[in-house]
């Protein structure tokens, strides 16, 4: 059953496309914007479009910016050396959420996932490898290109005394904070392989009893891995 | 904590000004249109604008349309003597859905609510009016106007035409489908007392158990209203 006019319809069917939006949500927004000011919902159509035209990806640690380097990349108290590896940048914002940490990050753009097609060759894994040594010296196999020698266009001489200091640091940890799920344990073990033969160590983010939880209804894979990374107290 | 993009940010805020779109959807909604081709992006905001710019409201039953009139008012298959009365488009559309109505709608633009600040002048009730008797026969102390004496600019003849023969359709019924609860009950018994001196029969859609409904866990007022509504076999 259709709305009578088309432009409605055609609304409700566009905001479909998002993803938890089911038909009765669209129908329910596409109400709301037949009320709301014209100014406002020109707003949120220039938001959509600005996304698309204006945010681009970090030369340094690949998240989402307006302004390459972003904000992490470029802020001089962030502590270089220490570098979180994440699948998107939903993940960065998480963890920047906690308030936490002080490293910087690098957003892998996904996980190793056979039954996706996603393998290691699309995800940014050389260009994390070249934040670690210098292009001759990542092995061969490790799929990806070391990325253009020139810097990208947008990149000004400030911005290209960032990428050099952060390519100067020397990283000590690398933090694996993928999800703890068979993708992210395969995409943890293929970047361990890797980086475990340099000077740097790698470890990733504990996982057990969410805080809050009852061990009564805990899963056995969730309390398994609990026991398994018990500490002393 | 935000996005080290503005832009990103900028389309979050944007979309928690939705119903029912809180922030955590908002970015979750954001990184799905990060992901997004762009030219599926500048559909989505191509509908949002078409919905402020080509929406109009049905001169006959004041529903959402692209076309005066709406398709429903324009179908000569339509009884044109019941007039259902709701709140707003999304009512038609959910009577459309039952499949089981074939007469005629008239969109009120909301229910009499005295602490939200709506009085019977801010709905089309006079405009309700206006369809079962000459403007001369109504009441003066029905609020509004009795609408422009030329038709509205986007009205050509055909159209005309149609609007002049709804209003020599003689009305016999006028359901009240409005919902149950205080507001509509206001709203229900006002229009009543209006139009109970015409000669047009005034019904309310019926309250009673839902269908699937369990009566050991029915409220009271729903289950007062049941008895109260039963019907013969």
């Amino acid at each position: 059953m259709q709305f009578s006019s088309e432009s409605v319809e055609g609304l409700v069917e566009q905001l479909t496309k998002l993803p938890s939006i089911g038909r009765k949500t669209a129908q329910r927004l596409a109400a709301f914007v037949l009320k709301m000011p014209r100014a406002e919902v020109v707003e949120i159509a220039e938001a959509l479009i600005a996304v698309k035209d204006r945010v681009r990806e970090c030369t340094i640690c690949h998240n989402v910016t307006d302004r390459n380097p972003c904000v992490i990349c470029r802020a001089p108290r962030r502590d270089r050396s220490t570098i979180c590896v994440v699948e998107d940048a939903n993940d960065v914002l998480a963890i920047e959420r906690t308030g936490e940490y002080r490293g910087v990050y690098h957003v892998l753009g996904g996980v190793i996932s056979p039954l996706n097609g996603i393998g290691p060759e699309d995800l940014r894994i050389r260009e994390l490898m070249r934040r670690l040594v210098s292009a001759d010296d990542i092995p061969d196999d490790v799929p990806g290109t070391n990325g253009s020698a020139t810097p990208p266009e947008d990149v000004d001489a400030e911005a290209e005394a960032i990428i050099e200091a952060h390519q100067a640091a020397a990283v000590e940890e690398i933090i694996l904070a993928v999800n703890p799920n068979v993708e992210g344990d395969t995409t943890a073990y293929y970047i361990s392989q890797l980086v475990n033969p340099l000077e740097v160590s790698v470890t990733r983010i504990a996982r057990g009893l969410p805080i809050g939880g009852d061990l009564e209804y805990a899963d056995e894979a969730t309390l398994s891995r609990a026991l398994e990374g018990r500490g002393s107290l």
